[in-house]
């Protein structure tokens, strides 16, 4: 940290007191706070705390400039060459079965860009891609920073997740707010996602700003404030974010899980995908470069295999078994369950929230910091909004290695469909 | 815990986001967050984000009332035989210089009460009367419960803090509260002091209620409030609560801190006290008998020698060293510092809280829950509010075994002070 507070001027409750009383915290409390925090000064009970006033009270702009700030200069930044090509970034506030970035990564990265992605872990119900990555068989995720860049330079692409070397305050507080149900504050989100994005050293930020029920913003009110919250912060820093908002009132794609949606994106590579995923990858993938034959482009690399000869060149780099690809099942799991609706009925909404945490105590999440993931559940969707049921065929599958808690996933999942009558829509997952 | 949820049908992090989106929490789901984590098995950090969570969003009636039975339920419950004695109890939701438990309870135990006492420790920036017992030499606070009843039978008054045999997961959760300054919360406050008062067995609880800066509750409608949910949730339990208002908006009594309290108690029973201290003792003692002349009868028990002498029965039966009785200083602080106020000036306000802050900064509170106390650390005010200041006396005198801790006390004690050129009246901690 570059600010060093003498430790005696401060209580730790002082300053989670100020923040209850919705005042704004000074940069050098925050630093204090955060930096002690890091050094194990400050203990998790301590941040959770504070992190849960920051929920009901906020931050300001200032405040939320300094903590990205402070988040930034906790670790080491990247700087890449100018060799042309432009260093570019896309992002998803999260979601349940969003595993666009592993389709999207690949593709950007055989045009002339480099993406450098610093990616998540799984956070209370949606899923994450680091987590997602390491189901792939000696996969890295916590490659040294030197050698991911020299990765990214080569093929174009790298992903990994936060380490001591990027964002390390971030990477604590993001663990702890996972299981503190103290991940949905804007300003915690808007820090959480630019710090790792500015430590990367992009120039452009394309960000899918999740709405819905299973997402962390519920409304696109709220998601059109943290649009612009991003924005501004970003300007701060010199990055351009270009928010885009899809939405999440059903999980995206087939799967969700672990690697059932790496398997689903290697699906899509080949050119097996579902609809609602392909719309939101491709909305994705246009803001890079409206005003190209985008469609045509987009297609191409799939079409041709190049999207996909270049994930196998990233899992390769990567030190993962590209093997993968061509198996069916990796991990096998050991029981799986298929699950079905009353005939002749239109699925008309999913409480995607309640799926996602379905899903991750299933085992693709982590009920405490320590727990252990199973990269073997997940649920594969059958029908999704506006699809009419039949009872003779699945409406769902659900799997993974603990027979216990898949009885009770099966449950929340089935509690979180509501089925109707009359015929409903399907839904569409573009909002703007 | 008397109720064992399942484990696998909930995920903390779900009941936290439940009191996040501001919903009652049902008696299941609060048994199962409690007895996990009391097990164990719901770390710190989770508790500390569910107590902020409830500190925003609070708990009605009927969560409360579980929440108190869950505690309660959580270890022993003492019943006394009925011998004529009436069993009582006065409890204050804590100050600064706030010592009437260790004068009052010998002064009742003189009468035909008994008083078998669970007190608590330091909470944020106000004293806890068991810290300042353990000050005294060989005092044990953590007495085997049997042997605790035998006490009070035997004398008529015993103190002793949270056991594993008494409301321990109150124990628990009070000592993390005090450090993620998630103390000031009506349901936390009401359910964490009766649930140890009904444990302890008794009919009767005259509660002090200190209202002011230096106060949880910061005006009387607040006070007013905890004063009624206390006797509604006593009724829930058979235990009558008396609720009596007192004003904290300056230390009470001559001192703050640890030993120097027990100090000023023994000198307020051998008849040496400031005046605001006695009146709020008194105030709490005519509560127990209102129609008797219990001034008489107060003082008298003072003037005899009773009390003290029930005070020093008190400390040989709790194992502590008596001799103390006679000593002036038992704890010698390495560092005293007199600080002077500018002359002829009316010290007009005292930011109690600050002033509280600043005693369990120079070693009489825990920054964290592992931190150790300086029992010899405290302030002695020579001047408070409405005394005119004298430039060649020290208006206050701060001492302890830190002198970099001592510094920072007297600067922060020091801008806690206004004074003004005007006269002002004399504080009167009495309110109704």
């Amino acid at each position: 940290m570059n600010t060093k507070t003498p430790k005696l001027q401060l209580l730790p409750t002082e300053i989670i007191q100020k923040k209850k009383n919705n005042a704004s915290l000074t940069k050098e409390e925050l630093s204090w706070f955060i930096s002690s925090y890091l050094n194990n000064e400050i203990p998790d009970y301590q941040m959770s705390a504070l992190l849960m006033a920051i929920n009901f009270n906020g931050m300001d702009l200032e405040e939320t400039v300094n903590f990205t700030e402070l988040l930034i200069n906790s670790g080491e930044q990247l700087i890449f060459k100018n060799d042309g090509k432009q260093i570019v970034d896309k992002h998803s506030t999260g979601g349940v079965g969003d595993k666009v970035s592993l389709i999207l990564g690949p593709i950007l990265a055989c045009m002339d860009y480099k993406i450098p992605m610093i990616a998540g872990r799984s956070l209370e119900h949606t899923g994450g891609t680091i987590d997602k990555l390491e189901s792939i068989s000696g996969f890295k995720v916590d490659i040294p920073l030197n050698q991911f860049q020299k990765n990214v330079n080569k093929i174009g692409l790298g992903m990994m997740g936060q380490s001591a070397e990027i964002c390390p305050a971030d990477g604590k507080i993001y663990a702890l707010r996972d299981v503190t149900a103290t991940v949905n504050s804007l300003p915690l989100i808007c820090g959480s996602i630019l710090s790792k994005k500015i430590a990367e050293g992009i120039q452009t930020l394309v960000m899918d700003i999740k709405t819905g029920n299973g997402a962390f913003m519920k409304n696109l009110e709220q998601s059109q404030k943290l649009g612009e919250l991003m924005t501004e912060i970003g300007k701060h820093f010199n990055l351009k974010v270009h928010p885009v908002f899809t939405g999440m009132d059903q999980p995206l794609g087939k799967t969700a899980g672990l690697w059932c949606e790496v398997k689903e994106s290697i699906d899509f590579l080949k050119g097996d995908y579902a609809k609602d995923l392909y719309n939101v990858t491709f909305r994705l993938f246009q803001q890079f470069n409206p005003t190209q034959n985008t469609k045509a482009v987009f297609d191409n690399l799939i079409s041709s295999g190049k999207a996909l000869n270049k994930f196998i060149e990233f899992i390769e780099i990567q030190g993962g078994d590209s093997s993968t690809i061509e198996q069916k099942i990796v991990h096998h799991p050991k029981f799986k369950k298929d699950c079905f609706l009353e005939n002749n009925l239109y699925i008309e909404s999913m409480d995607t929230r309640q799926i996602g945490f379905a899903i991750a105590q299933l085992g693709a999440g982590r009920p405490t910091k320590e727990s252990k993931l199973d990269f073997s559940c997940g649920v594969e969707f059958h029908a999704k909004i506006g699809n009419k049921t039949d009872g003779n065929s699945p409406a769902f599958s659900v799997f993974g290695n603990n027979s216990d808690k898949l009885k009770i996933a099966v449950e929340k999942i089935k509690n979180a469909i509501q089925i109707s009558p009359k015929p409903i829509k399907v839904y569409n997952p573009i909002l703007n």
